[in-house]
């Protein structure tokens, strides 16, 4: 199903391997070949799928799929002809099956005459810089990196291994993990929003000191921006996953596994532990802390600290379930159903 | 009135042109010449103005403008001296004055050096490709294109006759149809929002193997991002438009004439059909679908399907009257006016 | 504190030197040195730090830094050995404190080979235009500036002295006053949202005739996008500040000092006074006036005017008075607490 023009194939693979890159058991030919993924109502005899929610369970019957990746409570609803393929974390499996059909973009190493990078700059091994990227003095570019057209790496910026920053992405005042990948056009580490007024009723821009840090694994989705530190720095931890158009104010911590959706804003100096999860259009105020693994719902406004593990709501937020039951009784009283 | 560093001029045009372009009955003299177009209140005797919304009839009997397109119902509203260009749709052909008056930019063809053109890319004819822009191997580009500076065109991807690419958008993975308009920094074909969480605490990046297909005459605003399906495609069909700012998650589908408007945000693998409209910083979740002509208010949150020629409004949304009413209730309850 | 590889150091001051920086009187050696700002909590002897939240007074006791910019109410609680620097304006004192230890970036003057420049344009002096900076037809940039890579200039557009425009900025149909910062990825003067349906069914372009006006030292966020008026101008008067991710939609007009936070939109043809704020995620319906000083709450949605000196919050938006009182009779009778 995916076009040649995009995407490179390995070929045919034989059911043994892609087994073994689901972590799945199965019975049958271990030589059978598959060629492809698709969904199950797309898919055809050498394609490989998978289902991982119960929902999508009644189109497992009427697949033509060759192979399903599926927890084994499903594994006897499989068509005849099809192979399951057993899994303990489906979505994962059919994730790593899809990685070996179809391998991701590697670098081909060597700058693009046409790139300008910085005599004192320093480019790993094996690392791809592509067309009109810049890369200013005393930046230092890991090993194995893809720069792909027109980003630019401001001076002194530090950068790991293995990593991507895709068409248009800026980075300046940062040091980079190693595998981060940049969408197009992120935006890193340019000044935050801070400024003084003047008696005479002009602003000052109080300078903006510090740096932005992204640990190992951490992506930034295309047009979305990260503030540099006014002083301190802003910090996000190892394998955090900001979507599209986020905003991410000076200052900001994050710990590990963070997870922020489009169009959501989190402002200056504020606090997340470890695995938070922000919905998309959500905004987090500025100087909160919210504890480890909390949630915070699509489209809320969070003014105050969330507990550890909270699941908030609404704006100005409220914990999801008093926000349900609030929502009840409000519709109660005045009327109003879903639409 | 438009700035002549900015926007050509056809020089003066013949009343009877004008009349043409706009579909408009007059009565004078056809061979009377007009040089620009203006707003009620400040065009002057060489100015075509127009009057669409009865909220500024009051105008019309004030303007200095030669001539005015406006209903029939206005006409005899019109001050001595000025030409009533009698039009079913004023705002229409109010539009096909401005475009007679101030066309268009046209493409200058040629590929200016500093581009960076894959040998086994195709421009078509006619097509100005501009200072920096890079175009990857296998691309195919149409005739009569505008691609401004910066302009970045991924391997494989297909751009049909008449778009305009501007200044520093990205494209990968994804086949545009005829007169497509992408504005400046416009992201389109990035990989979706898509991981899976393994057993260690880490996100493994689920490959996003659709494209972007965008139908003939679409537009996407500035900063706009729409991101590539994840075995399926991301469609909008022939002239949607979308503002600035508006996030397309992976596998969206969208039927023809839909408008989304500046910051709003559609989910991924939701549906819309045909001659939808999401109104600013609206969102709408993920897996819903939303009839032909449904409606979504201004910062509105949609979790459900929304039927045919619905409107909604609200977060969580409801139906337009719904929500009315029930402010209504809820101001007499607890207080507040409009502020 | 300042990473040495970003920020300049102009190698420590005198005391006295950084007392006339902040307007702050002070007691002792005029000639002790200081190298660098930092916070309370993170400086040390040679550091200046300040305090300018009665909230953080706690942390004065307990600071390393060797000289604090206070109000004269805080003045005692300097513990021994640093140095109380008295002023009426501590976060403005120190921020200017922060540009002398640590002066801002000074353009170096030239032309990057890699830029393409137009002929006719004009090129102020001592002007830094960076690497793959593309400068259309009869521009005119002012004396002083800083172009980063990659930023576009269109035809006839026009900036004033001491602007910095930085990496991926493009600015087209518009007029730059002096000192006007466009951060990272900026879109200036591209089209606005404009269009007239066709009698089947297509959407035409309103010709957007007009230009982007921005007044002296207004500054930019980073991917924030200000569209050209469709007729009459885009006007931001002097000294404005927009955040990130922030949308201006065509012919809106802004006074002087008004601040618009990160992922805040404000449509069409809408008015601002003077010293207007709207904070995150709020926006504001096109053909609206809001007056000086008005204050528009985060995630507000605004339809109607707002009086000057006005508070607003709530979507639909209310005065702030009303909207927490009416919140706080909702919570009673439905339930639901901050969170």
């Amino acid at each position: 199903m995916a076009d040649p023009r995009f995407f490179a194939s390995s070929g045919p693979q034989r059911l043994a391997d892609i087994a073994a890159a689901a972590g799945a058991a199965f019975e049958g030919d271990g030589e059978r070949r598959f060629s492809g993924v698709a969904p199950l109502q797309a898919a055809g005899p050498d394609d490989v799928s998978f289902l991982d929610n119960r929902r999508y369970a009644p189109l497992l019957a009427e697949t033509k799929a060759g192979a399903v990746v599926l927890l084994k409570a499903f594994a006897d609803q499989v068509p005849a002809g099809a192979v399951a393929l057993v899994a303990t974390q489906p979505y994962l499996g059919f994730a790593r099956v899809a990685a070996l059909l179809h391998p991701p973009v590697r670098p081909v190493p060597g700058i693009h005459p046409s790139a300008v990078v910085a005599p004192d700059a320093v480019v790993g091994a094996g690392t791809e810089i592509g067309p009109g990227v810049v890369i200013g003095a005393g930046a230092r570019i890991g090993a194995g990196c893809i720069l792909q057209p027109q980003v630019t790496v401001g001076p002194g910026v530090e950068i790991g291994d293995g990593c991507r920053l895709l068409a248009h992405s800026s980075v300046s005042h940062a040091v980079l993990g190693r595998g981060v990948v940049l969408h197009p056009g992120a935006r890193i580490g340019q000044e935050g929003f801070g400024f003084a007024p003047t008696p005479d009723g002009r602003f000052e821009t109080m300078p903006q000191l510090g740096r932005v840090l992204l640990g190992d694994f951490t992506e930034v989705g295309a047009n979305s921006c990260i503030d540099r530190g006014s002083q301190g720095d802003t910090v996000l931890g190892p394998g955090c996953r900001l979507d599209n158009l986020v905003q991410i104010g000076h200052n900001v911590q994050m710990g590990r596994g963070c997870v922020i959706v489009g169009q959501a804003g989190i402002a200056g100096s504020t606090t997340l532990g470890d695995f938070v999860t922000i919905a998309a259009q959500a905004g987090v105020a500025g100087h909160v802390t919210l504890g480890s693994q909390a949630r915070v719902g699509a489209q809320a406004g969070v003014m105050h600290d969330v507990p550890a593990k909270q699941d908030v709501i609404g704006s100005p937020s409220m914990p999801v379930r008093e926000f349900w039951r609030a929502m009840s009784r409000w519709r109660k009283l005045v009327g109003g159903n879903d639409g």
